[in-house]
């Protein structure tokens, strides 16, 4: 993004509403909106917060330009007041946001905007896009590094992205969510992401032999040969090439990839092959349309493999390509400040919302993450007494929890308009990131069906939910 | 991209080979790459090119900065006399390529690189990227606006989007496939596509009735009220003050828009509704996940639509979320400009590659596309002649085509680094794409296990892979 200006990178009905709440007068009533999703991706027990600092350098940027005022006259739906505020519209409100790398679950915010009715509205889709967007590929991306059980995954989808912020950005999400590299370049340069990558195809084709493609890359190389083995035949052309070219350049720090075929059968010969030639050391890379799932298989028939290149089913989250996240009003503010709570009802539970100002507790107890707890912004956050949680949905369902500690899951972003936040490195947040999902009990890191994390209401939280939804929200 | 220089939005493999070709004295050597793709996205019979304006603005715009060749000195992997060269590094080939908008095939060409090896290789991440996720978005919008019959199909799906070229090229490949409107507001003011929208939820949660929310927009929007009627309940309360408010402001020019519940009994009681309330003219708009299935259910099952919403499942063509387009070695030229077929072997079939420079030839008879013929590029251009095809696999199988018309899909992009090709308005790209569908049966055309178009080879072409397969490609 480079500070790129993203203004106008907003749905339509973000400015027909603005210009109609500047012309009834309502542009300055405060709002609060929660981002929150409903549905973990590939039906997994978590996802993983990312794309805060594409949020804040978005928020930071934000103006309407001469030309975008021009443009949008242009539209004849206007009023010529609402485009003289543009001029000087700025984001002057407060945004609270878990911080990227969290571990996150279904129906708790994890972003809080309050803002001027104009201003809070009008940041939606881009805030969605970053939020959605990076969520998505960090947590699949911690799927497949899971299931590679510690072996390095390098992202490599960079041609099968949805464009070029889906590469650079997705490559990003995804280092957030374990990967140790990726392909592409400008991802190492702007973000510190190690890039690797050695040939193609292309490469073997270009000499006259596969041999003396290997050995021109070895000469070239030979403190990092990764020769790709299956421009022909694998076990009859490709590693006994490699071989020969390991042995007569006297090469050890190597490898091979393999990129077609069976590569848990291809994997265990390819190892036999180079180790009868005394290459112990050398790695076995495989790429070909890799996930979660097919490397927990090959891993599962002992395939040997030292590390994975995954790319269109990562870069895509191929599987569940949506990360649902949603923006909604969740209260007002009236002309003398009371925080009024707003609910948005919907024939399936599933879409009604949790209102008000709310914080967002987890509480920790031997070391793990044992729930966490919505309350009204203004309670007091538990220092030790008992807490007595229950399900919002099957309220006998009861739990009291001693001895534990609470952490706030949303900290202060912007305050008054002004970042208060300083965003982490991404080394920082990929070390985070996993440290968070250490804490998580490992029923809840199943990749299917796992045990559903508690995320409830206080009683006070609650008791104002069920108010709004006998009132009908109005 | 505006002019953006994408230029190390490259895998990193690109620049190891093009510091070995560097090295190895063989970086002049012209070489020709296909873009082709194996199959078509969820099962369809025919993608959709599109993308390439954008690689055209991406190889003009090709170069190294001196950062970012400070940064490749830092990986401490290349010489230095590669690092000056890059200073001057730009493409200078030729490039051929199918016209954004023309509906392709599985293993013919839709673009063609002729250039000396480090400038023909390094461009295949960007170019597969462009390529690959705008026909991939055009491909599936197309699908959907058939589905809709007739009925407009607007684009929602920015928030939802892989990042933010997601959102506005996947924008721009929808409105390629025959989306008439964008949710995108920036797409409007860049590539022209008209940006439509009205309100969200929370506009009307917003107001201390949903009766006031809709009069407030009404008198706003007196030309072009379309109300969200699904805050609260659709038919007891949304439905009802809609009319209420269009009736009492003597509003014809309006719309209702339903984004949730059963759209097909939804849409057929407020169609109801609103007859008897004497405002037939009233649109009613629906979105909610829709894509092409949704949609011809519940067109089949009687819904009274006007026109549809369409978000994730189109920005993202959820249900195949990658164009699996590939870029491959097909020729090299000798140091006598002879021009010397290469294939790639695969244990599977399908990932053979057609070797040599090729042309691609359209046959028309009768106004239809009946065939397309891969041949040799100095073969002559069939003239009135019979043309005899056959299978490239089952050879008995032939057909032989008298009375036709023939055109060639690879036009020229670039000629020695000049682009001599002028890019369409994105109207034009439009109006193009469906009058060439409309040259395409219907039993190519359908959803699912459509007709295999004829994708043949010329039997000179033939004669050559197969003399390459039996030599096993060496």
């Amino acid at each position: 993004m480079d500070g790129k200006n993203m203004t106008l990178l907003c749905d339509f009905y973000e400015l027909t509403m603005a210009n109609g709440y500047f012309e009834l007068g309502k542009g300055s009533e405060i709002c609060y909106f929660d981002v929150f999703f409903r549905r973990v991706p590939d039906g997994g027990g978590f996802a993983i917060a990312a794309g805060l600092e594409q949020v804040v350098e978005y928020i930071k940027s934000l103006a309407f330009t001469d030309e975008d005022i021009e443009f949008l006259r242009g539209k004849g739906i206007f009023s010529e007041g609402f485009l003289e505020y543009l001029r000087t519209f700025r984001f002057t409100g407060d945004i609270f946001a878990v911080p990227e790398g969290t571990p996150v679950f279904p129906g708790e915010p994890i972003m809080t905007v309050r803002a001027p009715a104009i201003e809070a509205q009008f940041i939606e889709t881009y805030v969605l896009l970053c939020l959605n967007h990076q969520s998505l590929i960090a947590t699949k991306a911690n799927r497949v590094v899971r299931a590679a059980e510690g072996r390095a995954v390098a992202e490599f989808g960079s041609r099968r992205a949805q464009g070029a912020d889906g590469a650079m950005l997705g490559a990003r999400a995804a280092y957030i969510g374990g990967c140790a590299a990726t392909a592409c370049t400008v991802c190492d340069r702007d973000f510190g992401i190690p890039a690797t990558g050695t040939m193609a195809h292309s490469w073997v084709q270009m000499f006259d032999s596969e041999y003396e493609a290997f050995v021109s890359y070895c000469r070239t190389y030979p403190n990092n040969a990764t020769l790709l083995v299956d421009t022909y035949d694998v076990l009859r052309s490709g590693v006994p090439n490699a071989i020969r070219a390991f042995q007569e350049l006297g090469i050890t720090k190597c490898g091979i990839r393999l990129d077609s075929g069976d590569i848990t059968y291809l994997s265990k010969k390819a190892r036999a092959m180079l180790d009868e030639a005394g290459l112990t050391e050398c790695k076995i890379v495989v790429s070909n349309s890799l996930d979660e799932n097919i490397i927990r298989d090959i891993i599962r028939q002992g395939a040997k493999v030292d590390s994975f290149g995954v790319g269109e089913r990562l870069i895509t989250a191929k599987s569940n390509p949506v990360f649902g996240g949603v923006y909604k009003l969740v209260a007002k503010e009236s002309d003398t400040g009371e925080i009024i709570p707003k609910i948005k009802i919907s024939e399936n539970p599933e879409k009604i919302t949790n209102p008000h100002f709310k914080r967002v507790l987890r509480i920790f107890s031997g070391g793990r993450a044992v729930a966490d707890l919505m309350t009204v912004y203004d309670e007091p956050v538990p220092g030790g007494e008992p807490i007595e949680l229950f399900d919002p949905i099957e309220t006998w369902k009861t739990k009291t929890v001693t001895d534990y500690t609470v952490r706030e899951l949303l900290v202060p972003i912007f305050k008054g308009g002004v970042q208060v936040y300083e965003c982490p490195s991404i080394s920082e947040i990929q070390a985070y990131c996993k440290a968070e999902i250490d804490t998580l009990w490992d029923e809840v890191k199943r990749f299917e069906n796992p045990h559903r994390y508690y995320v409830d209401l206080s009683k006070k939280l609650w008791d104002i939910k069920q108010a709004l939804l006998h009132k009908k929200g109005k």
